[in-house]
């Protein structure tokens, strides 16, 4: 690595400092300067990385001919005139989860980008998890075979969010994952979302989405506020093999069941003959390497810069989960209905 | 115990032994007879458990007057026929789940009882678990609070069946604990069911119910064939306390979690903070009796009978399974949209 | 199998019932008689297994030729007279673990079995699960290289036996287990035990047992009547690979991983980085047959007598495990120092 | 908190960035200075933390007259000369584990303290973390009864140390937990010492410790570098309830069972039911706090040297912990017999 590229993260709330912190000990970057309307927030941040250059202006940032990229961890309405704003001023731009807070202004960014020739990445800090890594690479080599579903489980006590519902909170998360791992992307034509607001919280704090796959398959998430419970599991059924990603397992994260599904053995009429002979199958758990999520992120970040390519997790990737959240608000408002998923120009 | 009653199985198929060895073990009942139209498996299940009778008409069966009540074990689309015919001959019935395979003959078949004053039960046996009775105890003492969710996921790699899809296989077992552990049973006006058949079986083997319940909260089953991972588990989220069964952990069957999410926390603009503060809260296992399900249900079944009342699982819960199946396929017709559920006439 | 075996089985109380099903379901024997001083418990039992002979003097079992072989579950300090008798009545003989209640007992057993010609087998259960066969067709086939240490872990809330300490309940299937899957057996020279009598009752509940092996290895017992925590656990560390089995987790009982410590790796002298190159490895869990472990030790037991050859669990591998267990007692006697341990002549 | 103590963190290797990190951030303390021979290292370190003075000559920590205590976190040959160094220039001692690499070292550092009124403590951090904390509570409340056995499992692969075996590497954190939540401290007559070296690294890489207790209980530790899976496991039996710390499960690390072992229950001469009856009773795992122990070890650090009191874990307890690791390595000089623990004056 020859040269590094310079960064300013703006906004040093919740998600700001893990960025940040991250871009501070990436080799490809420096850390130019944090950026927030809350002087003490951003100093102290600043002040814990050792150090860093405190803004409270954005137009500085922008302003700042010696600063290639900006990380836009702010609240998701933001997103949208932060970046356009940013791309203007010719910086590339990561922005946190979700790309924006609709299709159309996501849409707007993405073409803005494209003009300018800049990258605009998605941060969907799970696509760069050694394990989604790991999934990606095995379902591109043809190891699990065709997907037959994907099952998304994500729940925990979480705090009621004051602007955003349970879906656009969580699912983002379970969204890019499918994304990042289905062949060609999360590709369905419809959406159909179950909500539950028990609490009267004005909001779904609990959620389902299920959305049909190109060749029968399905793909579904849960997504939940209210659960004691900490569960993140993804089972990906595949016709050779099937896969679980329980995250919460970190001595076993990913676990490869040897076995598919044969239809030809199912004319047998014995029932538990036949269920046995599914079981047969060795269980395999590939080692992974132990890696920040950010870290990866922030490299690939730079890489795409570098290069002049789409980062992996690329503002239209960020448009596929925002298409699907679209839709699911769409299902919710008709009371469950399967929503039409608007694609997004390619 | 001063008398016990006499039983007859029909069927010795996959059910039937289990039924055969708790009814002939039960000190309530006398095992008179194992009734199959295959005499050899009936006699080879008759022979193992020392020497019963064996019967190939049923005609036989309903003809002996020192015959109490059958119970029976035959292939879904046989239940209404059978339980019919030994109503008609004065025998009380208890028929493994699904209780018929159409609502609208459930229905006569819970008519036909109550006109005869016979026992009709629904061999809900997940019901009779002493986890389940446990759970039943403390949702009616109000140890939950109000119920917000209940999530059930019952998924393992099976047999893909040749008459039903897995929604009719797996999900009575989910509904009918959700109907005898939910306060009034289970109460739904519209299930929404997502399916897919991704290896062109014909059928779903994957299947996704949603249902709302009264209060604004929502009940979800996710039940699968294809799935490398068994898992059995019931959250049950209430305002006071939330409940998990996980069924594959003997050792914890029950976890019940002293906590429930308090709105008016929710105020908290610090994130960090509130979520931490959820999670303080001490978790409690109840010890459970070590008890076969079945052997509980054979001793309800003849309690019923002396007691002159309706079985806890009686035909009426097992309408309300049949109900909300019946609605599920109407959901699967329209492609996924919810569909109201008939209530059957109490 | 052309011809098929006849059994009699000694001993209607805690193990025999076991004994007399898996013999009772096998196609290599007939159970010919269930023989208890207890007339009702032998009754009790050949009824649930469909009419079996009962006999209450074992003298009329020896003196029947038509029976074959006996199987003791009797007592252990009644296993020698008994098992002396069988083999001089020219039956073959296999005996609840342990052989004897003492080495000296046991070698008088096997030299009898020896010079009649007679098989005696050693119930040694665990031996015939399907982990331990798979274990040892692992080691054996030098999967996971020398084997470095073993450690098997037996606790659980327990009875305390009238008239045996916590190390002659439950360590001789530590021991058999060591004892099968090591090659060569279990061949240690001194037993290190220690034992502890919390509660006063006159005899260790609590044992630990240290035994070198010859390579400079170790293996350890933990076996413990107090712990409300159940663990079955016995982790294998190999030169090349390490195994765990964890018997009481059916759905990944083994777990091979895929690693071992490289010595000339440690010259490294960064604590952490060295520590991290050693976590890379993939885990392995090869699929198990479903097989009840006394039904393979049935059929052993019969192709042990049909072939004239020392059955896999032979009263040498009963002896060895005695020896340990003696050593064991000499140990505790001197306060938990090393005792050597007495090999039988071969 | 009316006035802040000074501190300077002495190494910079493996554990010293963490304690400089929670010296840094408690409110109780400033963190004046890192020193380490290696420039480079401590700048690396200081500079992470928002710039601390960097010191590479220990002489100049001590002749610092604002600074009142010191953190030494460097090779266990060298805590004795500089905890000595630190004492005689009038600074409060705070020490990693172990205290010194003998025991007749430690108790010059005890002695020199204590002639001097100086506070001085080991860092058996964890000691601090939320579980052993609460634990101790239980047991100083009598909840769990009287302590019958208290067993410790501390494996995972690790790295072979160059200067010590895993007795001295991971012992003294079982040792220091035993000493903490025992009553009275970990007080025991003898240790025997079991270890293994199958790799030939030249010391034992493989170690297990017992060692009786007053009251006829037993206390053993399992310590292992050559384990695939990691354990850290503490169970504690008491005559009450028995309490099971699994610190790698965070979402119950604590498990208190509510039972005992009644011997008055031993009578019972049908196994089974005896068995099963000691079952019945809950489990309960209390709700503990997220705090990072080695910031609750700071503050005590800080409250024992203003209120002039020793710290929970002071030089004493660092004492009791040498002792046995001292008999260890007496025990493994005579093959594993017990050896008696020179108790240090108190």
């Amino acid at each position: 690595m020859t040269s590094t590229l310079s960064i300013a993260v703006i906004g040093a709330g919740y998600w700001g400092p893990n960025l940040a912190r991250n871009f501070r000990s990436s080799e490809h970057w420096d850390l130019a300067a944090i950026c927030d309307l809350d002087r003490a927030r951003a100093e102290k941040l600043a002040t814990s990385l050792g150090g860093i250059p405190v803004v409270t202006d954005l137009a500085d940032v922008l302003a700042d001919s010696s600063i290639d990229a900006v990380a836009i961890a702010t609240p998701a309405r933001t997103h949208h005139p932060i970046a356009m704003a940013a791309l203007r001023a010719g910086k590339h731009v990561v922005v946190e989860k979700p790309l924006a807070d609709s299709r159309e202004l996501g849409e707007a960014m993405v073409r803005e980008a494209d003009e300018r020739g800049l990258v605009l990445m998605a941060d969907h800090t799970y696509c760069y998890t050694p394990a989604a890594l790991r999934i990606r690479e095995l379902v591109e080599a043809g190891e699990l075979g065709d997907i037959l579903f994907i099952d998304s489980v994500r729940i925990n006590l979480g705090l009621i969010q004051p602007d955003v519902d349970v879906f656009w909170d969580l699912a983002p998360h379970d969204l890019s994952i499918m994304d990042f791992v289905l062949p060609g992307g999360l590709q369905t034509a419809s959406v159909a979302a179950q909500g539950a607001d028990p609490l009267g919280a004005g909001k779904a704090c609990i959620g389902y989405l299920s959305m049909p796959l190109a060749n029968g398959g399905v793909a579904h998430v849960h997504v939940n506020w209210l659960s004691p419970t900490k569960i993140r599991q993804v089972v990906i059924g595949g016709s050779r093999r099937t896969l679980v990603w329980d995250d919460l397992n970190p001595q076993q994260r990913l676990s490869v069941y040897d076995r598919g599904v044969d239809l030809a053995q199912q004319s047998a009429t014995d029932r538990t003959a036949a269920t046995v002979s599914y079981r047969l199958g060795d269980t395999w758990s590939p080692a992974l390497p132990e890696r920040e999520a950010l870290s990866a992120m922030a490299a690939e970040f730079a890489a795409s810069i570098t290069e002049g390519r789409p980062a992996r997790t690329d503002g239209r990737a960020g448009l596929r989960v925002l298409s699907a959240l679209e839709a699911a608000r769409g299902s919710l408002a008709q009371n469950g209905a399967p929503f039409a998923v608007t694609a997004s120009p390619n």
